[in-house]
Order: C-alpha cells, then structure tokens, then sequence
C-alpha cells in the first residue's frame, strides 16, 4: 500500500552497486557472460545507474579482471554505466573503452586509507587530483567515494567535522557527487543526520550527496530514512544484498536494493525500478553465486508455498 | 557512537516477546529449564517487561504447554512478566499462578479473526470483554494485541479507518495498552504515521500505544523509526530475532532485539539494556535451538575473528 510521508522526496535515483561493490566481494569466479547479462537485467528492471566494474589492477581484484571483455558487452544498456578506477592507469583503460561514468574511491581516515590505498588520506587525494581532472575534460561525470564516513573497525567512531573536511577536499578536485559510505555498517540516523547538517554548514549542496550503507547491524534503511527527510535524493544499493560481510557467511554488507525499494514503493517515492523484476534478477544471481540472497524482501517474495 | 536526533523521546520502553512470541513458532521443543534460564537472562540484560508465556489450549500451541510449570520458576525475576490468554480459561490459569499483567490477541481483519480465532472480529471482542474486565478488576494491567494492522495475507492492504475501529474497540474493553502488529512485515514508515495520526485523531493517546514490527521485509527499524517521531515509546521485539518466519527458514519474522537496540543506543535513548549481556543470552539460545540467530547485530557482533 502506497502511503507517502511528509518532507520525502518525490523520487529517488538508486545507485546499483551489486555488479561491481557486490561481485568482487564474491569468491565465487563469475563469468564475464553471467556479468553482462546480471547487468542488463538490472538496467531491464529499471534502474537508470549501474556500476559495472572496475578498472583497478587485476593483482589487487581478481574478481573484475574481466573489466576490458566485460565493458564492450555493455554498449548496448539503456542505463549511465561508471566504473570505478583507483588512478591515471585505470582512468586511461576506463576512457579508452568509453567509458563517460567514473568512480574513485576514498577514504575518511587514516588507518583505512592506509590498509586500502597504501597513502594517507592526503597522498590519496594528490592521486586522485590528475584523475578526476583528466576524467572532467574528457567530459566524464565523477562520483568521489568517501568510505569510513560513520566508524572504522580500526579507529572507532569518526569524527563528522574529520569526515566535512576529506569530503570538502574530495569534491573541491572536481567530483561531480559524493557517495557518503557506512564501510563497517555502524550509523544510527541521528549520526546521519549530523553529518549531512555539518556538509551543508561547510557548504556542500544536499543535491550533490548520495548515501551508501551497510546492513551489518541492520540500520542500513533507517539511516536511509533518515538521509531521505534530510531531502537526499541518491541512495547506493545492491542488488540481492550482494557484496558479502566481513563478519559472517550469512550476514549482509551492502543495503538490498529489493528492501529499498519495498520501502520507496511503499512511500509513493519513485525511482523506476519494477521490484518483481529486479527479484527475479537476485534470485537468478543467487543460483549463479550458489548461495540464497541475503536480502529479506528476495526471500520473501521468492518464497515458493 | 550516541548522536541524538531531535523530536525523538528520551526513553524507550522495550516490550521483549522473544520468550513467548519468539518460542511459540519454534520446531524445535525446549526445555521448561532452559525456557526459565532465557528470562531470568533477559531480566539480567536490563529488559523490564518480558512476555513470559501463554495460557492457551496446549492443542494450538505445544510450545507453550508448559506455562503452568515455567511461570512459578520465574517469580524471583526482576520485571513485568505479562503472558498471553486466549478466553476466561486462560485467564482463570494465569491469575491462579499469580500473573500481574496479561495480553489477549486480537485481529483487525475477519479472515485472521476466523483463522486463527475461529471468530468473526465482533465476536472475539465479545470473548475478550469478560478476560479484560476480569483482569482488570483482579488488578492486572491488560494489554491488547491487535494484529494484521496493515496487510493481511488474504485480505490485502488493510484500510486504517477499519483498524482504528477495532483498536478503539478493544481499548473500550478496558485494555491499558494496544500493541500494533505488522503480522506479514509489509508495512513502510509513512502507513506507520497514517494509523499513528488516525488513532490520535479518534481519542487514543499515543502513550498507550505500542508497536510490534516484524522484519519479514527488512521494514521494521525503519517503521520503528517513524513510530518514534511519532512518540511511540513503547517497542515490541524479540530477543534473537526469535519467531521464525512463514516463508523462509532464514529469513525472519519478529524485530530482533539486538538491531533494535544498536539504534536506540546509536541516537542515545535509552532502555536500559546491556546489548552486550542481551547478544550473549541471544547467542546461547542459539546454541539451545541448533541454528543461528537472524539477528544481523548478534550475528556481527557474536563473529570470532
């Protein structure tokens, strides 16, 4: 039953990670065919942005080492395609194949950004600068990934104004938006809400603000809730909850797409997106992945009586 | 990290039904020990109100056959223990053993009323009016859950007009509190509010209203959530995410506890639980019942690195 709520957007753009965040989580080898048919079954279901791969060095993500096969298979979706690429080479390899929707990946601490990106926080944005410089002449849109935005498993709960100052830096290189990530899945709404109040106190445009949550503890659609009332209108999701967990096999990382959506559907918001088709999609990659869905509302309503 | 958010209350009563609720769906037969070692566990983790059990008919539900044997072994156990009765028979067991606080199970729809009471909904009013009346006039607090408040598996989306009717009549019999339930999980945040305003606008005072969200969907924090900016103050969940599920076995029904409190943790309201002590006991019933629990918090929080 659609039963709108007052100070909620009218519609929603679902950023879909599954193919790219989701599968190289994945341990299971994943055909490149199998990628481009997940790809376009999701851009057939209605969502209008797909992240479709990434061009990060074979050595450090085995998983989409296929981003050069995969890409060209893609010509032919009706959907904004970015691709993640951690540096000048991966931009080259992105822009060679056509790539108009670039991706980097950052991170708002130290101890992260070391461990993920070997570089402080500031070494990494000095990588970044040529990058989303060049991707922006190329006539490229940029999305700036900020992870560790609420708490990091290394150092505890991050300060906001830490997060403002890497998230003002990041789109200052030229991002076109910036995707707010909870990497380890411990937000609570009013945390969210502090953050995105002191984005805007340091002058950054809500409209330029995507949200990316992690279902670890089961917060990832109230804080979602709590992102949509602060007038946020693009929310990271993944399709079947793909991307595992770094805690448990049965556990979830990324927020499903599906459980979004039953909650947008029910709020009258829109965002394009035919659930039972996107559901079918999970349920399909699931079999391929050979492991149930971890998303409540796939389970639900794939249910056979 | 504790990031208050505005228009949220102070405190949050936690109504925990793991122990009835919960064990009533569970296959697997437990031990009157056991089921007395799990309140006294959840009394010791700070919950203050712990729906022990249910004086039905032991022919419904064989779970529970044992209430006459478990309610005098929880007599030393710091907090409300309300348990279920179905009719006076009930009713006539439960205050023979010294209940002080009662619940009688109602539906807003007729095809639940006729399935799971065998009634037309005007009929089980009339059934519940002498329990309530009864009760209260022995001094127990009654509380009045009222099911299938926002769909209904046969019935469909079900009208608020229709659910303020029964719940008011149910108060009229004399119940202290309502409890809400999203039997199937498919409520979203805005039906939440509409029922909350539309009870309110017919004379029922939001402080005597609980809710009871099931996570079928992955909806019930975020319903939570509303319901909270509503004032609710009073939330049902279940220890564990006890309660099982009519479609999956993985999948869940009742709100798990534990994800309920790292919210209300997370925005500093408190309950006055130690999720820490809660996961533990969650964890061990785990073990008792032979399969994990669905919780996402006790599941990332129970990982052994």
């Amino acid at each position: 039953m659609k039963v709108p709520a007052a100070g909620l957007p009218a519609r929603v753009r679902i950023h879909e990670v599954g193919a790219r965040d989701g599968l190289q989580n994945e341990k299971t080898a994943v055909p490149t065919a199998v990628k481009a048919e997940f790809v376009h079954r999701l851009a057939a279901a209605g969502l209008t942005t797909i992240e479709a791969t990434s061009f990060v060095h074979p050595k450090w993500v085995p998983q989409l080492a296929d981003a050069e096969q995969l890409f060209p298979l893609l010509s032919d979706v009706r959907a904004d395609l970015p691709v993640l690429v951690p540096n000048e080479r991966g931009l080259d390899r992105a822009l060679a194949l056509g790539a108009t929707r670039i991706a980097v990946f950052g991170s708002a601490t130290e101890t992260f950004a070391a461990r993920n990106l070997n570089r402080t926080v500031a070494e990494s944005l000095a990588m970044f600068e040529p990058v989303v410089g060049r991707a922006r002449q190329a006539g490229a849109h940029v999305r700036g990934y900020l992870s560790m935005c609420f708490g990091d498993p290394w150092e505890g709960p991050v300060p906001v104004d830490r997060v403002v100052s890497v998230a003002v830096d990041l789109l200052g290189l030229g991002c076109d938006e910036l995707s707010l990530g909870d990497t380890i899945g411990v937000a609570t709404p009013g945390h969210v809400q502090a953050l995105l109040e002191a984005l805007n106190a340091a002058g950054v445009d809500t409209a330029r603000i995507g949200v990316h949550f992690h279902d670890t503890y089961g917060q990832a659609l109230s804080n979602t809730l709590a992102a949509l009332r602060h007038g946020v209108t693009t929310v990271d999701a993944s399709a079947g909850g793909l991307g595992g967990c770094p805690y448990a096999k049965s556990a979830t990382g990324n927020l499903a797409t599906e459980d979004l959506v039953w909650m947008l559907d029910g709020l009258g918001i829109e965002t394009g997106v035919d659930l039972a088709a996107l559901t079918a999609t999970s349920v399909w990659m699931a079999e391929r992945l050979g492991r149930p869905s971890p998303s409540r509302t796939v389970r639900a309503l794939s249910h056979k009586e």
